[in-house]
């Protein structure tokens, strides 16, 4: 059987859908055909490991016996994981041939990818010991990236990003302690989510500085990023002492109104380092922020971020890889299987003293304390993902400033446990891709996928996705809607009836307090709907609960779920005559809904809309009939 | 002139009361002459140095210069300070001759405690560098417990303890890193509150352990605490790196209602190193929060507590130690200056390498993690502050062991970045005094002092202060209403009229919503006030706003803050017909408040009740009636 499908560049609902269009034994057949077209290093420098036809045999078994499989969200989607990342089946190296081990579990996170239904078809390359991010320090080959053979991949990550670029696999997994999963990311023209510290388990994989390492994702687009990060977002206490959970309704989006934009900072300098282009792209890229999406860009002062960011290449951090390796280079591995910029940087950490570990952990805080002022006024910070698009050249010369100089924006994000999520934003002229980092506090994930959501939406919805110039991107940067779903048990379901109806004036109001919606439905017919005398520039109406010996109309209501510790935020936005009390659903539910009182709709000129069985339905009318009578003019 | 008032044992209410009542004068002169009164080590080792006249004339003078001088919440109140916190014209020694130096400004604390009109009459004895439990390790001598001479204050605040349970002033600052803030509180008699990490600043403190250090604060009484808490909590981030705030509305007292009792964890097992008559103590006092104060208590497994205390003596935070006085040992100081003991635990850091700090945070993230899930479970885990009261032949015959052993219970309290509270609970047959402490998490002290006020308010209303048995508590173990107060830009103002009014059935629901009481007001008279029609356990009354052309009246309404992240949780509450709109108060503001839909006044049996102007008359005339109606049975 040859090829009758050609994945490349699928994104993971288009996997999923040729899997539910097709037999078991056909999807089988185009994952191992798939498989069938991969090489491992030296022949394609990316993948350390790929799995043997047997293990994809078994792997898809496990799948066909799970029930309700064809519901899992990754069903049948081939992902690959960076190499110091433990799967079962595969040995783990972490880029260093003698380090290499055969796990006996599945990490964490390849746990939760295989429970989703992902097939995982293979282990990328990286920087030795995730210790890097050119992607050139590894034995096993330095990957390029998809654009240009002559320059570096970026890394740690280099692998990860590569195979996700060039279409193989839609998701893939690196890790990310100074910036390894967005360097890549911006350098393979990717989304590159580095998830706040902790929601993703660490449990199964190769530390690089425990206290600060995260595993991280790698898409060509926003909404495999959404989605993955909800599968992978769990917590693990018991296997990771730093894993942490999303507080009960994460952040969707930053609330922003008419007459409040959301407040970006960006550096108010910034080192280029003889690059011109990607400074030019990065103008460009906030303008398009300050012009298109409501936000209002402040330059300042960033050199509290760039102190903390020294403090990790300069800081007792480093001891934490020679924790981690501590046993393996006391064995003597043999010398040709160590990258030397690697060993010799962790040989370096011999000089720090318990004495440098509290000060330098003194001078964090003091920095936090600065960064913490920032970040309470800023909601975001925008900077460029790295500066440069190093040529393996330029590697070669300066191996170690380079990377120094790639980290300028990465460094300080986990010392200051902070979220990211680095987006493509356009090319240079020779085809290479820049990329920025959106960056705000802790657990603002998802907020932040919705921003380059709204950016990328409206300012590339044309682009195209890795290194497939034939392949746009289509609808896959818009968000996939109920996700997350909304912690019902920590929120309090909300009807409304009027203006806060979507698309309606006062809807933002539900938005700013973070609501999900859940539903359009209708009251139980004991209601009437007035429209109120319009007292302001938005109309409203009021419901009334008729009594036993009156008849009232089921009334159209959309329910929202509102994150209870913001609706009093929400309460304090809605004045007399209304009120929150309840109302009855048709179903018989009582839920949380605009009243009106008495008073209301009582008043001079409220009108009994109650036969248009709701406030669209009314206010459409209204605007027929007007256009109606606009028409003879 | 003499000694006109005998001053000792004043609470801080008593002191203001005699300002407030006395001339300027006079008042100096009671100060001088209570300074007069005093002794330094060695004649009495608890003082290391007081204020000289002119001193306290300067204070003095500085503070009648004040505008609104009588206002000021400490106005002439003599406070004294633990001997490593400075206090411009006071030489700071931290108990240690050599290493003494005269600050040039003062700590935050000691500023804050002086802008509140607190006169700082002098500085007390420690253990050397706050190193210790015991109150024995210094030059300047050893605090007895105020109970015996035989038996030690306990430490390091040994000397801020002592001059508190003398009644020589009724606030002292002390420091506590792993219990030197509570183990002199219980040996005392005395109320010893450990603030939340970061709370009170420590900024011109000198450091034992920089990232675990707290101010702590020695009184009498609940009261004194409570107030001083208010005063001292202020954010300080630009010279203390650990310096945080209180979120905007600190929980003030653990939610409750008659089916949720407060569950409080205890230890299922505790050494009590041979001790009888504590352990008994301790048991009585655990059944005393049982039967009369709706508490569930469950003996569970303290295990990562204890391994967390453990991590602190075997762990590298010893090297905080040596940092803090690195620069001072290293000038060779003269050795009869120097505590050995004290001295050979500073320098048993020497051991500790980098790796260790970072192998010890792992260790520690991971017992938090299982911290975590017992805080989470319950919100208060009650203690023994100590399981003994040594006698100084037994510290020195064990020195370290008997020191270890004190510090059981409080050992792991910062490391796990909680809250605590030491209290008096009773005494031994020889007299002397037993505590526990009540520990919460983070942020949680103002509710830790509300629970102690209950249990003492209950179970010890008639108990004595410090070692005076003439003087009883009165009222000063009882809270001060509205401290702190509520930031009302975080809360929303809610009018409520009828079962949620003070001793109404409903009212808890203010309570476990962490509301403050306002003012009782009145509406405008623009409304109409209805008894429904009762339908389930709890009588209530609905709010109607009258048109126009009808006439309504002035009804009574209280006025609350409710935290605006709460207010979900309270609108949750509500049930049909009710719900929460906006009322005109006779001010002519408008504030949220309970209305009433339509249908819930029209219902048969409803009752106008607008005569009666509020839900409490009403209430009231019921029973009078009632009862009148009673009689003749």
């Amino acid at each position: 059987m040859t090829i009758t499908n050609n994945t490349t560049g699928w994104t993971v609902q288009e996997w999923k859908k040729f899997h539910s269009e097709s037999t078991p034994d056909h999807s089988y057949q185009v994952l191992s055909d798939l498989l069938s077209s991969l090489a491992v290093a030296p022949a394609d420098p990316a993948w350390i490991s790929i799995c043997t036809k047997s293990e994809l045999k078994h792997q898809w078994a496990i799948l066909q016996s799970k029930s309700d499989k064809h519901k899992l969200p990754l069903y049948g989607v081939p992902v690959a994981i960076k190499d110091n990342i433990d799967v079962k089946d595969f040995e783990t190296t972490a880029a260093c041939p003698s380090f290499k081990y055969s796990p006996e579990r599945d990490s964490t996170v390849a746990k939760l990818l295989k429970n989703a239904g992902a097939i995982i078809i293979g282990k990328t390359n990286l920087d030795q010991f995730a210790t890097g991010l050119v992607g050139t320090r590894s034995p096993y080959g330095k990957t390029p990236c998809v654009f240009s053979d002559q320059h570096v991949s970026g890394g740690s990550s280099a692998g990860s990003a590569s195979v996700v670029a060039r279409g193989l696999v839609p998701l893939a997994l690196g890790t990310d302690t100074a910036g390894s999963g967005r360097v890549p990311a911006m350098l393979n023209n990717l989304i590159g989510l580095k998830p706040s510290r902790g929601l993703l388990s660490c449990s199964g994989v190769v530390p690089a500085c425990k206290s600060l390492d995260c595993v991280s994702i790698f898409s060509t687009n926003i909404s495999d990023a959404q989605l993955a990060l909800d599968i992978l977002a769990q917590p693990d206490t018991e296997n990771d002492q730093y894993s942490s959970s999303f507080p009960s309704n994460p952040l969707l989006k930053f609330p922003t109104t008419a007459h409040s934009p959301l407040k970006i900072a960006v550096p108010s300098e910034l080192p280029w380092y003889g690059e011109v282009e990607n400074e030019l792209l990065y103008k460009n890229a906030i303008l398009d922020f300050k012009n298109n999406l409501n936000c209002q860009i402040d330059s300042i002062d960033f050199a509290p971020l760039l102190e903390l960011a020294k403090c990790l290449y300069e800081g007792p951090w480093v001891v934490e890889r020679y924790v981690a390796t501590k046993e393996f280079f006391q064995s003597n591995p043999p010398s040709e299987s160590i990258d030397p910029a690697v060993s010799s940087i962790i040989a370096s950490s011999k000089k720090f003293t318990a004495e440098d570990c509290f000060n330098f952990e003194y001078k964090r805080q003091a920095i936090l304390q600065k960064v913490n002022q920032i970040i309470s006024k800023y909601p975001v910070l925008i900077v460029p993902t790295a500066p440069l698009n190093p040529t393996f050249d330029q590697i070669a010369q300066q191996p170690i400033q380079v990377n120094s100089q790639q980290g300028t924006w990465t460094n300080f994000v986990n010392l200051a446990d902070l979220s990211a999520l680095s987006i493509p934003t356009g090319f240079k002229i020779n085809g290479l891709p820049f990329g920025i980092t959106l960056i705000s506090q802790k657990f603002n994930d998802y907020a932040l996928l919705n921003l380059a959501s709204q950016y990328l939406s409206a300012l590339h919805p044309n682009r195209f996705i890795g290194s497939l110039k034939h392949k746009l991107i289509g609808d896959a940067d818009k968000l996939i809607s109920n996700i997350p779903k909304p912690d019902l048990s920590k929120s309090i379901k909300l009807a409304v009836v009027g203006a806060h109806l979507t698309g309606f004036e006062l809807h933002w109001q539900l938005e700013i307090c973070n609501a999900s919606f859940i539903a359009e439905t209708k009251s139980s017919s004991n209601y009437k709907l007035y429209a109120l005398p319009k007292t302001g520039p938005v109309a409203k109406p009021g419901l009334r609960r008729v009594g036993p010996t009156e008849s009232g109309k089921e009334i159209t209501l959309e329910i929202y779920s509102v994150p209870i510790e913001n609706f009093g935020k929400f309460i304090s936005l809605v004045p007399e005559p209304l009120g929150i009390g309840s109302v009855e659903l048709k179903s018989g539910e009582w839920v949380k809904s605009f009243i009106c009182e008495e008073i209301g709709y009582l008043q001079k000129g409220t009108k009994d809309i109650t036969e248009y069985g709701g406030w669209r339905n009314y206010i459409e009318s209204t605007q027929a009939l007007s256009k109606a009578k606009k028409k003879p003019f």
